[in-house]
């Protein structure tokens, strides 16, 4: 057991880990545990997510009968009816996972005792051989639907067992951080030990591979916190045998092996989970086939597949992917999972390539589709995200299929881990969030501290106080938003075609740099005191879609920032769907701080069409307020748009008929 | 030689021939020749061609070098360079085709002459065993480049050599009933014998079909004209091995067996032509499997692929059908040669059942599509007719590829031929124009005189003046618009979904009849001085298409009585693709004597959409004017459109962009 091992994955370290790169990426993450953010904006959501989300989840865990199925696993019966979804263990493990990140920051001892009486159930439902899963322990005559007569049977279809193995180990590894306590690893490395027996090409064993993607990023951990090879192994089995076995579907990225994928198809949470896995497992090994595998299916994604709100899978047809430029806005599927997903796969690809425009993608799906899945009370969820509304849509406090909530603990809390990375003497500057960190660089220590109003200001200053003088570069990323791209394509356009303004001080005097990968790079020898002061132009701008996007066409979004913008029916006195926007509007920005948790409204100029009875148009000068896509759907139903009308066959039709 | 024998097909008799149904039809047509028409309609339209269209014909034959092919060919030498199109010669022949029907109206001796002269250069070319195919004749050694090296090699693809026959014999068959001289005739039983020689399943035959039908319609002309099973058997035998040979694509229906095909697929042209064929093959021969097939593939054209205009054959792309419910209209494809097989077509579908339906799209076909493609002086074309232009569409005078021209010759003249059938002691009256007609009912003679201002005003007189007392029921064609239906199917509906007013008179006393087939019955004994009033309403109505129809979604066309209505730059003095129709407009309706030799013109309130420098929208409440869509592209290049926006999102976007 390599206890002082560093898991450079999704911003997670060993309890007491060196800032090291044995993660086996280039760059190094400055984990989440050396980050405090003070941030106004994010330190709502993070005390939204410890005080009320997380909470939520344990009691829906209760209530909905998750833990009630570890204990019937425990005492087998053949009257046990097995019903709900054969992975709903997960919830369990996926919330235990959000708890443990919580708690490493905000120690709660009530909390960390809930979690080991929970444990003594889970560790009580798993069998003598390792195998937990309740949908067939519980009744092993008469199991779930989904989970075949026998074990690992339907395990490429619907029965998730090694999908449960990878969300327990990730539940496990990130509480043994959190607390030290090996309860719920030893349970989940005697899972793993199980699958990694039965499963393989040796004699004896079969050849399956996930059903449902996740283990792969699981294994690579559990191999990195245990040193043990045999994890990276079944990890890497998993990729290599897909497109091989029984299972050959685009749906859950079987149609091809992985290695020859260039295309994202199928259901967008698999397929992101799959990804990441691959990118998890190309730096442990090595092996480039994947990492070029992986850029060339992202490149279709920002090309021709990505939403403006970061977004991805664009249909509820098999929670997928649509075809190319199939981005529809009112049946957008774009599922919280997935904007998860498109997180931790953008995430690695910076890890490994160390190029800014990852982050311009992570960023977006951050600030937009990733947490307009969830309310700013931390109780309401979003499954899909769609981009307009005419008010069949509202956030719901639970699912039957709880996949979107479970997965909200655990991102959330891990968020201060995205905002910085080392590499040799370099240090990335990827997010804009109050926060006081420390940082190891070339294996001294830094203390950094970032204060911003961002995402409503563009200006941040950024405090240096290294021990001693110190030698090293400070990567600071300039978004894209800035330098005039939308997203890392052309997919999108700001239609004025311009960059914004910014500029960089270090004590007070303006200092230049040319971008490196989208970096503002300023190497000096730095000591205690040095302030550095970054400013971004923040003027709203309107984005055209590529024309291929038939659902945009006509229509322009509003962004300022990294936020995206949407008219919402209670903030305008008439349809949004209805509304004309003018070809070159002046916008201004006016600072909210009681409305939605404290927003900036944006208002506009523009036209709102509407019909007479006996079909005359009339059009009327009105103000158009926007306010944050994030922030929508908390007020009832009613209409919301992100994409306007700028042209008037773009407005929705007469909508009496 | 049956001389006496009818030719019911294409409304084409035999000259001297009596009304009977050799054609093996169950319902016989009254040929043209014993319908003379005093209607100023259409009195135009046949003066045109007999003034303008036909004599330019022949002018364009000589100026372009069709006939010193022919030259050429009976003096061959491998100096010629053999240019052009492969199927040169039917432009010939289809002039003289239209130039006999005019003959046997208005007998012309100066045109007579210049026939028979024509002809001789037309027989020289014939090679001693009856090929007559000047594309190779002219230089054997290096033919068309089409023509293949040798005879038959390409007649499935592009030589045309079978396609060559077919017109030859239409237009023989043609010359021989209107002057008796078998000069033309004769060449082009040679040509078919030295084919049906050739060609078959025979030992030391071909079996090939021909690359683009119409061999098939005119070889069961010529079995009629010479009592020869032969010639018939040929015409079965090109449907039968259609999807048996080498071709096997759908742009010429060689996909499948003619039995098996159930959509309208390919080149509209050779489709159209083909399902003609099948019918009289059918008619004559008694086989159903045909009617199967073609009442299949009319109920698919009718449901899904019909323009409102007549029109078919959606896209340039092959010249060909569409996809289902595949219908723009800018880029819509509509050639005038697919009109006119479009009415071939019908017509034998109404021969076959009896039933007015078939007329309801041949009408629509009639007024619109195809009299579209030719001016109203008859000296300017159109290839496609396009039922939206932004200026890039105008008639031309004559094309290379000169089809739709001499196409136009032989079909006007035919015209009078469509207007009423006989079956049994059952007298149809299918098409309203003023005439003057001698009918055979039962063997017995009936005068019938026909007078009205059709399609502009709904009455229409019936004067009867049967030898005698005559038993007999008048089958009056309600059309379909009067009852309701813009096209037999839910492809096109009227939005008010009414049916208008009808009634009709004998000798000025009202009767009642349920429709039977679309026909309103009148049993009775005849005799001279009775006199039928028939009235429909001709109220303007505005048409929407189904939903599916994407290129029609917001979007209403105006009709009146059997004529689609258009809007056109001329008449407007806003952008007429930026107007809004009203919900519930009210029509006006202004008869223009001196406009487009006289028209209707329909006014309507609507209201024009226009954008300022800045974006802004501005609505003006206009007068929109409307014309005939037949009538559109007589005054310059410019704005026109048949589907008017009626919801906001179906006008145009900003043209200044």
């Amino acid at each position: 057991m390599k206890r002082i091992l560093l898991l450079a994955l999704a911003g997670v370290s060993l309890a007491g880990g060196a800032q090291t790169h044995d993660g086996g990426y280039p760059i190094t993450p400055v984990p989440f545990t050396y980050v405090k953010v003070t941030d106004s904006f994010w330190g709502q959501r993070l005390k939204a997510s410890r005080e009320v989300t997380i909470p939520l989840a344990f009691s829906k865990c209760e209530e909905t009968g998750r833990y009630e199925n570890f204990a019937k696993a425990a005492h087998p019966s053949n009257d046990y009816k097995v019903e709900g979804f054969s992975f709903d263990d997960t919830d369990v493990y996926k919330t235990i996972e959000g708890a443990s990140y919580s708690m490493q920051t905000y120690p709660d001892k009530k909390l960390d005792k809930y979690i080991d009486s929970v444990l003594m159930v889970v560790a009580a439902a798993q069998e003598p051989d390792g195998y937990l899963y309740t949908a067939r322990t519980m009744n092993p005559q008469h199991p779930h639907e989904w989970a075949g007569s026998k074990r690992w049977e339907k395990v490429e279809d619907l029965s998730h067992e090694f999908y449960n193995l990878g969300h327990m180990v990730e539940g496990a590894v990130a509480h043994y951080q959190a607390t030290g306590k090996r309860t719920f690893l030893d349970v989940a490395i005697k899972y793993a030990d199980c699958v990694e027996k039965a499963i393989g090409d040796k004699p004896g064993q079969l050849v399956r591979v996930p059903g449902h993607q996740i283990a792969e990023m699981a294994l690579c951990k559990l191999y990195l916190v245990t040193g043990q090879k045999k994890y990276l192994d079944l990890a890497k089995f998993f990729l290599d045998k897909r497109g091989y076995t029984e299972r050959k579907d685009a749906y859950s990225q079987a149609h091809k092996p992985v290695l020859e994928q260039d295309e994202a198809v199928g259901h967008a949470v698999r397929a992101a989970y799959m990804y990441s896995g691959m990118a998890d497992v190309a730096a442990l090994t090595g092996d480039t086939g994947y990492v070029h595998a992986i850029d060339r299916i992202w490149e279709n994604v920002v090309t021709k597949k990505l939403y403006i709100t970061g977004g991805i899978g664009a249909t509820n047809n098999g929670e997928a992917f649509g075809k190319n430029y199939e981005l529809p806005n009112l049946s957008a599927y774009c599922e919280t999972c997935a904007a998860i997903g498109n997180v931790y796969w953008n995430y690695r690809l910076f890890l490994l390539h160390g190029e800014s425009k990852y982050y311009d993608v992570l960023e977006r799906t951050l600030y937009n589709g990733l947490i307009s899945g969830v309310s700013l009370e931390g109780n309401g969820f979003f499954y899909p995200n769609p981009l307009a509304s005419t008010g069949q849509h509202q956030r719901k406090p639970w699912f039957g299929c709880a996949c979107c909530p479970s997965n909200i603990c655990r991102f959330i809390p891990s968020l201060p881990g995205y905002i910085y990375a080392v590499h040799d003497k370099n240090v990335y500057v990827n997010l804009f969030m109050s926060n006081s960190s420390d940082l190891k660089v070339g294996g001294k220590s830094l203390k950094l501290t970032q204060s911003t109003g961002y995402p409503w200001d563009g200006d941040v200053r950024l405090d240096m106080a290294p021990k001693g003088k110190q030698d090293f570069t400070l990567k600071i990323r300039v978004p894209g938003w800035v330098r005039g791209e939308v997203v890392p394509s052309d997919l999108y356009m700001f239609s004025d075609g311009k960059q914004l303004g910014y500029s960089v001080k270090v004590n007070g005097e303006p200092v230049e740099s040319n971008l490196d990968k989208g970096y503002f790079s300023i190497t000096r020898q730095w000591k205690k005191g040095d302030v550095v002061e970054v400013h971004f132009d923040m003027e709203p701008r309107m984005v055209k879609a590529n024309v291929k996007v038939e659902a945009d066409r006509g229509r322009v979004a509003v962004e300022r920032g990294p936020v995206v913008y949407c008219a919402e029916w209670p903030d305008n006195s008439f349809g949004v769907m209805n509304v004309l926007m003018n070809r070159k509007p002046a916008f201004t920005v006016e600072r909210k701080s009681d409305l939605l948790y404290g927003i900036d409204e944006i208002k506009v100029a523009a036209q709102a069409l509407s019909y007479g009875r006996d079909g005359r148009l009339s059009v009327e000068d009105v103000t158009l307020t926007l306010i944050p896509y994030y922030a929508w759907a908390h007020r009832g139903k009613g209409e919301m748009a992100v994409w306007l009308p700028q042209e008037v066959n773009a407005v929705s039709p007469a909508s009496d008929r």
